[in-house]
């Protein structure tokens, strides 16, 4: 497959790497194929697509520097972040340079007067979340990988996380943008501010977009202040659609949760396999459970707050409800969650696909995500951001014949997405599209809308250098 | 200045008001000067620039037949709400036809079980807050004019209001829109999820656009459940520059409040004196007010949060705190806040500008303008969303000759601009930049952000004949 891949790519241009290290500082530029390799994957499946070069620039010059280079003779540019990305964003597929950002992991400043934080796109999320919280203040967006991913990729993915659902994604938190376009120009996208009706939207027009316009090495975001208290409840359900159902039941009693999870059996089965040193006591006819944070300052009125959730789920035929009563009990509930992908994937050969839906229609997905691979013959595992609508289907092959698999897996993926679609949700909530989802815009998209697409592409960038191969089809 | 502004104008060509009149109903369609009168000007100081004709379309279909017949004989379409604006975003500048979308103002769909509602643009602001309030829905972004004011005039200003401190702008409240592109095609921008990682963002460039990139025919809103408490204050300040610096406190305290308005002395003055039934006891010592409001589930939450409030209102030299104890104290102090902006119009001649800059450096903005205006021998009056760090600046004409005015008020502008931008500000936190604010567009942006947002423009809209002469300069 590698093999296959290099042959689509063209060398690098003579003497590129040492034009390279004339730009950047020396030891900022790498061709040895262990680092190249290094470089190479993410966490999309089993995907190896290595850059010819990789450069780890220390500032935005360099970046520009770099970019230009590259503008000047027609060598393609990737960003990568931390490579956990689902969706194969940062993969070179096309070869080129790898720009990677993980050098550029400053805080710059922490602005407790307006509430704002300036960072480089090489912080790590979780990092970011730690320093700001010892100043009383909270950057909510927290993705799976927040102890490994960076503030760069979130943005690049528009990424969200569990507190999403009360707080909204990375989108959400984000004033300006310091952008390096594909020419090697360097631009902001906006302004400081909360509010801002100038001019076009680049800002959120960068977010989401997956490198594709710009590589992002500067990031002025919102912060908000931090809840002192948080109640961490875990709700089993015997029938996994009346848990999905309790989901849109809790908002319409008036209460935001700030998560609303949901996991079926198999993945928590799965989990607790793998992630030692959490025990939950699970009764053999539980199918899904549904795990439930409030926040907020004032103990009692999570307490209040609870209760009425209590009451929802009742209605709707829960099992005994876990409240977590210690840090450590949140603590470990928290692990099993964020480490349901890992288990999974763990498991088997898998295809992990990012659904949303709006929120009542959750229990039709997971019917059709059952129905469909009942029909295929594929199992799958689902879990994810209920609250959001956003159901992470990962279809496992198991023992499936690699012909079965290879052949008939994306015409189950087709089914399932266009079922998605049809109900007012789309292909990727969080994930984005990538490399492996680009096959199916074609459901989410007409030829209208993917040719303003194209178009915004080869305005910022009309030589189409910037992380070829990715989003568009 | 009509005549001349109509010398810019071709003439329609010959036959297209019947053209017109053979893809709408015969009675969308109006030649008849007291019409294009009526639709010639908004809320934008005293500029008027009438349509050569008016069309006003019952559906998407006809707005797309209208563009059609527009984009093949190059005629200009100038999209027209409910004329509250105060940029000229609605002002037909180069003629052609005004499309107005007062008959559109359906409220197709509250779904009650997605939280979402699907509204067409012609939907008066506080009609739709109060239809979904029947259900305890909430949509919060509610301009000064949201008795008046429309959903399409919101989105494509990207409108604030009071409530955004808390619940964020008309853009943080959209999930999917239907537009007409410029060709008079129909498309969805994007899906109706809470999230979305989807492919470029359209959505969110659509809003804010200013009806240059297309034709706003349908919306799917985002709701939340409606607080079921509110309380409000209203502080008074001898030193307006604390009134300010108490804004941030508040934030930094831990609290967000649900409305932070800023009033100086003058602004309540202009406005007791012209809201009838409306008394408020002012020490005359005053020189501001914020008005503050909470929202929420809990009454007893709502006090604990104004004693901390009043807490840091008193750090700040706050002086005797009026609490309002009815809703008629209530109605009564907002009627004032909302009210302002005319009061202070029907005093004088002016020019309104809408800064933004992050919320901390409103004291030094309020200064900047006060030295600039002394320094000119211009009076101002400012009023504003003092927790988003947007002031509402109005220059007063009053007793200055004309040709002062003329003269010198574009270069008081250009130098609070200059000045509001260094600060990390930015033109327009929630009027957009329409007509009025074009020429000051460069203070905002360099030639390479101002090149990537010509581009974008002519990728939606490339004969140019969508809401022409506005934003861009």
């Amino acid at each position: 497959m590698n093999a296959m891949q290099h042959s689509e790519n063209r060398a690098l241009p003579e003497g590129f790497a040492d034009a390279l290290r004339k730009v950047v500082a020396g030891d900022a530029v790498s061709t040895d194929p262990e680092v190249l390799g290094r470089y190479g994957h993410d966490e999309t499946e089993d995907l190896i697509f290595p850059p010819q070069a990789v450069v780890r620039p220390r500032n935005t010059q360099e970046v520009a520097a770099v970019v230009a280079l590259c503008a000047l003779h027609r060598v393609p540019v990737t960003p990568i972040g931390a490579r956990t990305g689902l969706s194969g964003g940062a993969l070179s597929v096309k070869g080129g340079v790898g720009l990677a950002l993980d050098r550029m992991n400053a805080i710059a400043d922490i602005d407790e007067k307006n509430l704002q934080v300036t960072v480089e796109p090489g912080v790590i999320t979780q990092v970011l979340q730690e320093a700001v919280a010892a100043k009383g203040l909270y950057y909510p967006p927290d993705p799976g990988s927040r102890g490994s991913c960076t503030i760069g990729g979130n943005l690049a993915e528009n990424a969200g996380g569990p507190r999403a659902v009360k707080y909204g994604v990375t989108r959400d938190f984000v004033l300006n943008l310091q952008v390096v376009l594909p020419n090697g120009e360097v631009i902001w996208t906006g302004a400081n501010t909360l509010k801002n009706a100038t001019g076009y939207d680049l800002t959120r027009l960068v977010v989401g977009s997956e490198g594709t316009l710009g590589i992002i090495t500067r990031a002025v975001l919102r912060l908000v202040p931090l809840p002192k208290e948080t109640r961490l409840m875990l709700v089993p359900f015997s029938d996994e659609r009346k848990a999905c159902e309790a989901v849109a039941a809790v908002f319409r009693a008036g209460i935001t949760p700030s998560a609303m999870e949901f996991m079926e059996r198999d993945a928590i089965d799965w989990t607790l396999r793998y992630v030692q040193g959490v025990s939950v006591a699970i009764a053999p006819d539980t199918r899904a459970h549904l795990l439930v944070e409030v926040d907020g300052n004032h103990a009692d009125v999570l307490m209040r707050e609870c209760e009425t959730i209590l009451g929802v789920m009742e209605q709707f035929g829960c099992q005994e409800v876990l409240f977590a009563e210690t840090s450590a009990e949140k603590d470990g509930l928290w692990l099993m969650r964020r480490r349901v992908g890992e288990a999974v994937k763990s498991n088997s050969v898998y295809k992990e696909e990012d659904t949303v839906v709006p929120r009542h229609e959750l229990p039709a997905l997971l019917a059709k995500v059952k129905e469909t691979g009942a029909r295929y013959g594929f199992k799958s595992v689902c879990y994810g951001h209920a609250g959001d609508g956003n159901l992470h289907v990962n279809i496992i092959k198991g023992d499936l014949p690699d012909g079965v698999w290879k052949e008939e897996l994306p015409k189950a993926i087709r089914e399932i997405f266009e079922y998605t679609v049809s109900i007012g949700g789309t292909l990727s909530g969080e994930h984005g599209i990538g490399l492996v989802q680009r096959p199916y815009m074609d459901i989410a998209f007409n030829a209208a809308q993917l040719a303003l697409m194209r178009g915004i592409k080869q305005v910022f960038d009309p030589l189409g250098i910037m992380n070829p191969g990715k989003v568009l089809p």
